[in-house]
């Protein structure tokens, strides 16, 4: 049975799962809700499909899932090195302990400020909401330093834990976003490491898919 | 070799370790930095064991890793049932997934407020800080909302996702810290379901081990 991601095209945790099925092989199918922001809040939505009302939900066969990192946790463990020899968390144990500390890192770290950014400054706007300039300047402020301690994580290295894993997975969408609708590029491409991180992120035919799957 | 934790006794994230060295029934020597807020910033510190200067760190062995949710879970994949039989992340795929789920509801809805107020009212005051009670007030509601999703999603269960799991384990810091220090009890005592559920946490041995364990 072919696996359902209900979701938005323009949303960012809906692209990072989107990015992860792509990355094992896995076939899928979106299913926008039809008025979303009315029925992720309805009473059957909360109840079997996300009790805090949000995207994305994967369902998978009678299983289903939310949050984008636990969905993203979950296809990996049940289906990778199945369909492609893509390995999101590597078995060895040490391995995989360090994919999780850069895991840390972009939920406590590098989230919090470049998700402000990308929310005050793209998403508010095409809601047609103010944004906080003063948001945005501390925001812009601790990324900085966030960048800065990751252009030496990666100095030598090719991703953040050094194979690609779910933790580089994870910086995609607001990244993305940050970084061509924010209009916030200089904040990658003046540190060398970051700058050819991202360019090695983009370069990934699961990205380059999945590009496709939000643009068609 | 005795699993070294680098950290301090009243520092939330150390804390979410302690009990997790606990459960797994893991002997620990706990290092406090001579010198606190200077060692953790020094250049051996950042290169060798935080990049972002933070406790705690753990080694085991010749293996450093960092981030108390990144060692919880490096510890949980390596020692599980080697020396309790408790099972912090379950074996099956798709109850596993539930448990990501659980931890994702702990990062990204439950641990922003709850940290917010624990900052607020204990960390800033043993500081000599001041505190901002819009803040704290907006912080508060924020929480309540949170708790009252928790409250349905207990309906029937004793944790979070069926069983015990580092779900739960996650929530203990900010939690004891909100619930006995910023004396804001009132926010999970007026939820039956919540109220019961944090009464099994502080009920389990791991927990109160570890309360004697910071307080020696
Ligand atoms: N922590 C969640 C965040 C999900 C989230 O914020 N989704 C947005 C779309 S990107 C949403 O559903 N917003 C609707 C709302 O919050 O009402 C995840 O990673 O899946
Ligand atoms: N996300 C980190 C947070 C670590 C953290 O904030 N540690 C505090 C003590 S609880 C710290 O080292 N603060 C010192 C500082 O930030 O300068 C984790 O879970 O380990």
């Amino acid at each position: 049975m072919t696996i359902k991601l209900i979701g938005l095209k323009r949303s960012t945790a809906t692209l990072s799962v989107i990015v992860c099925l792509n990355e094992l092989g896995l076939p899928y199918q979106l299913e926008v809700p039809a008025n979303f922001s009315v029925d992720i809040k309805s009473e059957d939505f909360l109840a079997n499909k996300h009790p805090f009302g949000k995207v994305p939900v994967l369902i998978d066969g009678d299983f289903t899932i939310n949050e984008s990192r636990a969905i993203c946790r979950y296809l990996t463990s049940k289906y990778q090195g199945k369909h492609t020899n893509k390995i999101l968390i590597p078995n060895d144990v040490h391995q995989a302990g360090l994919v999780e500390q850069a895991i840390s890192y972009e939920s406590f770290y590098y989230d919090p400020p470049v998700s402000k950014i990308v929310y005050q400054e793209v998403i508010y706007k095409f809601h047609g909401k103010e944004s906080n300039p003063e948001i945005v300047k501390q925001a812009c402020e601790d990324l900085s330093k966030v960048l800065d301690v990751y252009e030496k994580l990666l100095e030598g290295k090719e991703y953040l834990s050094g194979e690609y894993s779910l933790a580089d997975l994870f910086h995609y969408p607001f990244t993305y976003y940050a970084y061509t609708y924010a209009k916030r590029s200089d904040l990658w491409d003046t540190r060398p490491n970051v700058k050819k991180w991202w360019e090695r992120l983009c370069n990934r035919d699961a990205w380059k898919k999945s590009l496709v799957d939000i643009k068609s």
